[in-house]
Formats: structure tokens, sequence, C-alpha cells
């Protein structure tokens, strides 16, 4: 555990734009509170393109990146690629050796599944895409109803929004419920602060 | 009322990361129900950093940007020097002119105010620079507690995450509630429908 933290948000060409600025959005704002730094990471510095059209700057090309306390991935359409990309994968596998916490939203949990992280962890995806998301590691626990779920190493959440109920609930491990609190205050959010709470696993059948 | 509308979304330095890509999210996601697109602009195209650090992309420069039917304004620590900027708040006077719906997520109001286009009209902002934000605007009829405030051209929400529920609300308007409630399940979103909900107004002591 160090004392100043950095977390790298991997981008790729068709990233959900949500899933990358709902918990980029609390971390960042931990700036003021706390020793954290954030940044972007992805293949090349430079513009990418999320699922939504907008771009987003990446601040570091994968082999360029500093060493990353915590890492996030989002999920979005382009993940039907990227399951694929070894480069991607490999890169996830080298650098979560040095990492304390691994967090994925919606389908980027696919990607740490193929790249086999999340092997005999428990860990949950987004609802409408379950089932795919489960077919890329046979081999993971995966939970169907779940906001987030919290497997020490690994932390994974539901779909898009989720990532942001996520990000809080690492904020009260790392730093304490007093400063999830504030943020959550802050960014005016209605934090669901119990992880099991999840109304879409029973709107896709999942439950 | 045009059967194909774009939405603009106005970048400045130091914009609030999710109060742009929160309501972005839901509008671009329309696009596969619906005749929309989205883009973003700013004083010059190309990359924008955010008040979290994290840079976007504009796609048009204020001068080069296409008709605009809906248009959303963020807010962000950038607001306090933007509030000055006679080139933004022409730009905002004149597009407004041509746009049937023109939004604000938290201080994003106060550059509104400061244009004079919300004068005589409802609008809120966030809660924790309230009076700062009314500060902006003294012919404005500011409401202390809304989650977001339809004014019918104008429509302004309160602090971050209350641009979602005020963009899935704007849907509804636009397309129907159907249309809006299966975004909001898409986003696994808890949509806060009622537009009075703002437990956050007696937090900072506005009620």
């Amino acid at each position: 555990m160090s004392s100043s933290r950095m977390l790298g948000v991997v981008l790729f060409p068709g990233f959900e734009l949500l899933d990358v600025f709902g918990p980029l959005e609390v971390f960042a704002n931990l700036r003021a509170a706390a020793q954290f730094r954030t940044c972007t990471v992805a293949a090349s510095a430079g513009a990418v393109e999320s699922a939504q059209g907008t771009r987003a700057v990446a601040d570091h090309a994968f082999a360029d990146a500093p060493r990353l306390d915590l890492l996030l991935v989002p999920g979005g359409m382009g993940t039907r690629q990227e399951v694929d990309n070894a480069i991607l994968l490999d890169w996830l596998r080298a650098r979560t050796v040095d990492a304390e916490i691994v967090m994925s939203v919606c389908t980027g949990a696919a990607l740490l599944a193929r790249a086999g992280l999340l092997d005999g962890h428990r860990a949950t995806t987004n609802k409408f895409a379950f089932q795919w998301v489960a077919s890329q590691g046979p081999k993971v626990d995966w939970v169907r109803q779940a906001r987030w779920v919290d497997a020490g190493r690994f932390v994974t959440s539901s779909g898009v929004t989720a990532g942001i109920d996520m990000a809080l609930a690492v904020v009260a491990r790392l730093h304490g419920r007093e400063l999830a609190e504030a943020l959550a205050t802050g960014i005016e959010h209605d934090w669901h602060r119990d992880p099991s709470w999840d109304p879409f696993a029973k709107v896709h059948g999942l439950v």
C-alpha cells in the first residue's frame, strides 16, 4: 500500500463513456482529501473514440504508463473486439501483479475474465450482456445479482452507473466511510451502499 | 421540432467530467432508437482539460458548430472563469435562438444566468455552490430544492449525477416515457423520476 496512489483507467475503441467517467469523477475528486492521482491509458497516447462517439484522450500508451496502484477497466461494445486483443490482455496480466485493486465496470469484466485474472474469484458484470460475459470466463464464480462484488484484489461492478457506487465503496475501503459519504454528497449522488441491491438482475431474468 | 435532432455539449477548461458524460451517455444511447446525434463544442476543436484532469475532445469550434437543436452546458470549477468569457456568453445567446431545449448541469446554470438567458425563468443548480450561482443571475427565479427544473426551453439540473436524471426526463418529454425507462434500465440507473426529489438541499441548509 502506497501513501500516494495512482489510478489508471484503460481506454480502447468503443469504450462506454459513463463506465469511465463515473468512477473517474469519484476517484479524481479524492485528490483534494487524499494523496491520489488518476490517468488514462490506451494502446497509444492520444484520442480514443468511445462507443457513444465522443473521444477522450489517453494520457499514456500501455508501454509508457506509470506504476498503477489501482486499475479500472470499462465495458462498452468495444469489449467484443478487445477480448481477442492479446496485447491488451497481456498488459492487464502484467499490471495486475503490481496493483492493489483491479476494478471493472459492466462488460469490462469480460476482459479480466479472458485474461484469466478472475479464475476462482467471485465477480459480476452488467445484466443485459451477462451470458456473453460469463462465457468469457468459465472458471469464474459469476454472481448473477449484485451491484458490485468486492473479492479483495478484484472488484467488479454491474452496468454503467453501478461503477459510481463501486468506486465509492472502494474509496470507503481505502479511506473510510466518512470520506466516501462526503464525495457522494459532493456529486449529489444517491449512493447505493448495499452491494446486493440489483433490481436489474430480475429485469433480465437472471434471478 | 426536427425529426433528426443534434445535441451539442459545451466544453471549456475546468468542466466537470460527469456533468458532461452522464447526460451524453443517455442522449448518445438514444441513437439506436431515434434520429439523434451528439457532438462536443468548445472555443477551439481538440482536447479540453476537465476539472478532474482528464481531457475530452471537442468535435467543433464554436464558429464551426452545426445547427444545434439541444444544447447542454456543464458545470465545474472552470465556470468561475467562464462567467466572464464574453465569447462563450455571446455564443450561448446566439445558439439559444435556434435551440429547442437548452440544458445545464450543476454550476453550468451560472453561465446561462450570466448570459441573461434565464431572466424571469425558474431554474436550479447544485446545492454546494447555490449562493454563488444565484448571485450570477439576480433576475432568475432560483429553485432551492429540485433535482431538476423544466421551464420549457430551459431545463436546469442540480449537481453532477442529477444531470443523468434530467437527461432521462428530457428524453421522456421528447420521445415518451417508455423509451426513457428503457434507456435507464440499459445503463442500470436508479432514475429519480420526481424532479422535486432533492435531499442535498437540506444537507446544504437551503431548506
